[in-house]
């Protein structure tokens, strides 16, 4: 198991149109670093994994169940396992930290 | 519990001298961003949490176990639960995100 990760040796994945993430697997937990192309839209979905995620640079409108925000800077966020959420990169793109626990099998 | 933070809202931590974190704190998880002043050291420790993080501005030293990197960008690194670690600002000082499961409860 890998100790350190540079992100441009990662192969991306795509996650949604104009959504990309590169993945770094611990044993209890993920990181994914996910870049969104200006209005791109991570649809509304859930997972039984708990979320908790850091915006990098950008701005992003993030909905958690039925509250929006749009947020910016190094603004963090915590999505309960169980609880829909949704995703949508501003006029300029964004790129967040999304960490999960346990790991997301389907991205290993 | 919140749903978002905004790192300006929250009172910073010191960790050590010249070392401060804000910390957003779910479930399951919790995050820890992390202020590094030019040369300031975390030294040596470990935990039996579970520990991932990003680089999100500037470099950093970063040891885990005897394996000794110089992180920037958006590198990204893995400790496991009990695995001694420690960290060293750069010249210009760094931030980065440190992730860890379960909640470390003394910083609650």
């Amino acid at each position: 198991m890998n100790s350190f990760w540079n992100p441009e040796d990662i192969v991306s994945r795509v996650l949604a149109p104009g959504v990309t993430a590169k993945i770094a697997s611990g044993e209890k937990m993920m990181l994914s670093l996910v870049t969104l192309a200006p209005n791109a839209v991570v649809p509304t979905h859930s997972h039984p994994h708990e979320q908790m995620g850091l915006m990098v640079s950008g701005t992003m409108e993030f909905t958690i169940d039925r509250e929006k925000r749009v947020l910016s800077g190094n603004e963090m966020y915590f999505v309960p396992g169980g609880v829909p959420h949704s995703a949508k990169g501003g006029p300029g793109g964004a790129v967040a930290l999304d960490t999960f626990t346990p790991p997301r099998e389907e991205y290993r």
